[in-house]
């Protein structure tokens, strides 16, 4: 939640004109996305001027992966799909680099979206964000993009080990988690449709104005995958309270009937809902407890708890199909 | 350089109605402010709508000066000077009070203004801030509210009793500076005409579309003070490299040139500079070096080296009044 990178305005304003989108007339560093700079800038002068999310990738984006992430947002916008566009330079390029102190950065720009992310979403919202993500799985479906996932079944082992011996550090009850993991990637299907998918669709991953979806953000974990696994992360990171110990029906079925109204899973998809639910726990589990102990305790970012999705983990492991119901 | 409040955006949203200013389309926390959260809002809606920054204040700012602040923006904004407007609320209140889970903050919405604060002023953009500083001049003698200088002359001697002893941690150089303070007081022209006065418009404080001052901003610091003395800090935040070793004198001489094109100081005023030029940059110094003996080495926040202002300190004794035969 910082701008990494300071960025002289003239030079700001040169690398604006690059764009072709008018002069610049604001440029306001933002405190928004954990490890990358971002600042909310404004031109004038021409027609395609307006309100633009300037993005300078810090060292903890693999920018080779910029590519898919930036001809994602292309397509799915081109699609209908609420996602802000890339704008492209001169060139025709969607991302370039900028000399810094730090050497030489990635950097692209995108369209503004208005927006504000829910932080207690109500059951139109949710139903509105289940549609959106299923506009993404059919659209992502035509999108010639390929991206391993990064943070999937295969990444979760070595997580594991990273945290190996040092559960205790945060938790005790965390110590049943290797064999947790191991559960989980007995049990992840392996045939089911994929697409492009999200992978980390927060509620600050999504902007909404009123009940609408004005703007889903942040694609840095999409890759390809399996829809339901995406279904099956948006409801585990909509459905609960922030810490993992209340379950709001409302929000959960709310989604899923969302979702179905788009686009309906099919019969082993939806069989494979409460799996991958628990999948989807660990996942974000074990990220946050590797975040959790190589975060020092005083650092200015605050480190957000493994348990939470321990808790979500057992909550789905107890009530299994009944939570997915609102999808048959 | 972060947003230290957490807001609900239900909160928000709640907030902002209380305004009167519409329904909240967007709300992108800000980079800005050294002290204070900061958040650019949009609404739509109703015809106030439009776009604001709130402010949330932390707890530097000393919030009974906040009527003070607030009122003068009003003030020299309905005076045409080019400041933001506080936007007031339904009991007509241009701030509120905000529960956090720190505590009770105060909390102001004022006009969003477009502009980009610039680096690498051109004369004419300097030309425009010194006419813009003028206007405030002229705008703030009409003003009722009276705050004394919380960083003037009556405050050196703490500084340099803070920074006792340990002027060498950060550089021998400054060794010398409490005599330098002595001088200062004792040359501190007390007879000069005064108004109300922003005393730190720095370029980061000031907007600029194209060589136009769109927003002066962060009126903070503002207090009733000599209008010859604002002039003196203008000069010494505008017409030097940040590091002090170089004098721009045509960006001097064309900040001098705009306040002369709308106010001109008179004899008593002009005689003033130097040693008020003097005096400025001693403010900067003191404050700068206590936060550099105060602000742990490894903090996120930049520390401000004291020894740019000492060398431009040095420049304006050797140079004395030639540097302001602008205005003469």
């Amino acid at each position: 939640m910082a701008v990494y990178t300071r960025i002289n305005s003239e030079d700001m304003a040169a690398l604006v004109a690059e764009f072709g989108v008018g002069e610049l007339v604001s440029a306001k560093g933002i405190a928004e996305g954990v490890s990358n700079s971002n600042w909310l800038l404004e031109t004038r002068g021409t027609p395609d001027a307006g309100r633009f999310i300037l993005t300078v990738y810090e060292e903890r984006t693999d920018t080779r992966d910029l590519p898919f992430f930036l001809d994602l947002l292309d397509h799915l916008a081109a699609a209908g799909c609420p996602v802000p566009r890339t704008i492209h330079d001169a060139g025709g390029s969607a991302s370039r680099t900028i000399d810094t102190p730090q050497g030489e950065k990635m950097l692209a720009l995108i369209e503004f979206l208005p927006g504000v992310s829910a932080d207690d979403p109500t059951p139109a919202q949710a139903h509105a964000v289940g549609a959106a993500l299923a506009q993404v799985h059919l659209a992502g479906q035509g999108f010639e993009g390929f991206r391993k996932d990064g943070m999937g079944p295969d990444a979760w082992r070595g997580f594991v080990r990273d945290c190996a011996g040092r559960w205790g550090e945060i938790d005790p009850a965390l110590e049943g988690v290797p064999a947790l993991v191991d559960d989980a990637i007995a049990d992840w299907p392996d045939d089911l449709p994929v697409s492009t998918i999200h992978a980390d669709l927060f509620p600050d991953n999504v902007l909404l104005v009123g009940d609408d979806v004005s703007g889903m953000i942040d694609f840095y974990f999409a890759c390809t995958g399996p829809m339901a696994y995406d279904i099956a992360v948006t409801h585990a990171a909509w459905s609960f309270s922030p810490d993992g110990r209340r379950f709001n029906p409302a929000i959960g079925d709310a989604l899923l009937g969302g979702y179905g109204s788009v686009r309906m899973p099919d019969a082993r998809e939806r069989a494979a809902l409460p799996a991958l639910a628990q999948a989807a726990c660990l996942r974000f589990l074990l990220t946050r407890a590797y975040d959790w102990l190589n975060t020092p305790a005083d650092a200015m970012v605050t480190r957000k708890d493994p348990l939470a999705f321990l808790r979500r983990h057992a909550f789905y492991r107890q009530q299994g199909a009944a939570l997915f119901g609102a999808l048959d």
